[in-house]
């Protein structure tokens, strides 16, 4: 199957290295907003103009969109969704209906298929919660981040004048996780549950006190949470924070029995090195099923939850019975 | 939707349970091959003898079969498959192919949809396998079991003369577990996966030193394990044994990137107070999208593999959008 990768970032270069490790995945090409000159890809696939994209409807499968979600996605997707096979990792939770809803008007009405809010929160971990609460009715979930570097966190620290960079990292509270596991079925509050480290470079001259008072005290972001503030050089930030980790848990406690006095604690839990090469990683097993359900007529927009999970798999399924099951 | 049971053990009351967690199903009945006058259920559904089930084929949506593996599944399954949809548990890998095979052909030829080897393991910790694998194409996985009861090695310890009671506990070793977690991926023997621990309850007068001999030395079940022999009285087993708690994990490491030298750790895991109401309940959510699959006319034999994951849920697809993705 032919992939293509629109948008060349983190997750585009990430979405390349993974279709390497697929041997019925070729990567057919790159798109991209910018010269497509200026672009040189890991594997030396072609680059194209994003403008040019639509000359090359019949010799993609399956096209791996890899933009942000506040601008681009809602774009993007349903425009791409009328020419091609399409997959996105959006991850705005209270858009997703709209995006679905238009997403699914786009790919339905030229027999195309389509796969939003891949990944893994959107995507494995969403997929984790259906699991556990099907299986266990009566119960409650939660879900942990971390420990990882959070983009969107360090994003807004750096726009706090006197701060040249910054990296934050959500912490799940160890203690709020060992209840959990233990099945107690805890209330916690925002701050209960992350905390939240925060590494700056500040400007030479740059008055600290004032940073580190309006980290704290932004809204949203940090104000809800116990957050610390290390003021670190550009030599330390290149070297102990040049790497994306990330990571987390869904879990579920939840009972059954005569007198629902049986507990069971039903947990999925990633530790990533690289937040975007995973992430890559899941639109690429994805990219194969959607493939799959688009040879079969499933047309229109799917999520992670229409998926049978075989379609994800490159085996055989009698192979995935006989190895798997 | 109706069930039907089909056998009344443990795993049939967890079944008859589970369904009272779940509003949208209805037992429709519990089939016997005892006296249905001596069989009296906790929820006071009616019992009927499992020769009449036949008569029910216009009354049960769904017929989740509570058999051992051994010797009633590969005869039920596919015979109750020729009248009934049908879930089963079954639970000997090496005979999964021929099984499939079996109940595939009774469930085609008459129009049926049927589900075999659900549950945990194989069920959910299948399911995790196959995810992971898809999503990390380079990498290895372990499964471990434990702690908790194993009722074979229970029952093969049963079996030795002196021995009037006795449970077994299979552990995870910790380092072991450790070591997996942290994305070693080391090779590990069978002996420094997993530990065994054994209470036995001997008969008056029996040589314990000879008990533990036969114990540790037992072929497939002990001698590959570090095995420990606990003597204990008939109320110590009563009281501290009565349970059966069993869980594991399955773990996958994993490498992305240019090099190769991102490490990734996925791991599910599954921490029960009851086996069988976990199995119970696992088979409730499928038999859910059994009855699903078979409305829409996809018949014959399924896996886990082959449900679409929002088939297993209550919840309206948009509604699982709106909360879960």
């Amino acid at each position: 199957m032919k992939i293509g990768i629109y948008g060349y970032g983190n997750l585009g270069r990430g979405v390349e290295l993974a279709i390497r490790q697929n041997a019925d995945m070729e990567l057919a090409g790159v798109f991209t907003r910018r010269d497509p000159a200026t672009v040189k890809t890991i594997t030396g696939a072609p680059v194209y103009a994003a403008a040019d994209v639509n000359r090359f409807e019949n010799e993609i499968d399956v096209m791996i969109i890899c933009g942000g979600s506040a601008s681009d996605l809602p774009e993007m997707t349903p425009a791409l969704a009328k020419h091609f096979n399409v997959i996105d990792s959006f991850d705005t939770h209270a858009r997703i209906p709209e995006h679905f809803a238009n997403v699914d008007a786009a790919a339905a009405e030229t027999g195309h298929t389509a796969l939003i809010s891949a990944g893994w929160d959107p995507g494995l971990f969403s997929l984790a919660r259906l699991l556990m609460n099907s299986v266990l009715p009566d119960g409650k979930d939660y879900t942990f981040w971390g420990r990882g570097v959070s983009q969107g966190h360090s994003d807004a620290i750096r726009r706090i004048p006197g701060v040249k960079d910054a990296r934050q990292y959500t912490v799940p509270v160890e203690d709020a996780l060992r209840r959990v596991r233990n099945g107690e079925n805890p209330e916690l509050t925002t701050r209960q549950k992350h905390t939240r480290e925060c590494y700056v470079v500040a400007e030479e001259g740059a008055d600290k006190a004032l940073i580190e008072k309006q980290i704290k005290e932004m809204p949203n972001y940090f104000a809800d949470y116990d957050t610390t503030v290390t003021f670190i050089t550009e030599e330390e930030m290149k070297r102990d924070h040049a790497e994306l980790p990330h990571g987390g848990q869904v879990i579920r406690g939840g009972t059954t029995g005569k007198d629902g006095s049986h507990r069971h604690v039903m947990e999925f839990s990633l530790k990533l090195d690289s937040n975007p090469e995973f992430t890559a990683s899941v639109l690429a097993a994805c990219a194969r099923a959607i493939n799959r359900m688009h040879s079969r007529g499933m047309n229109g927009c799917k999520t992670i939850f229409d998926i049978a999970p075989a379609d994800l798999s490159p085996m055989d399924p009698a192979d995935i019975r006989k190895k798997l099951l």
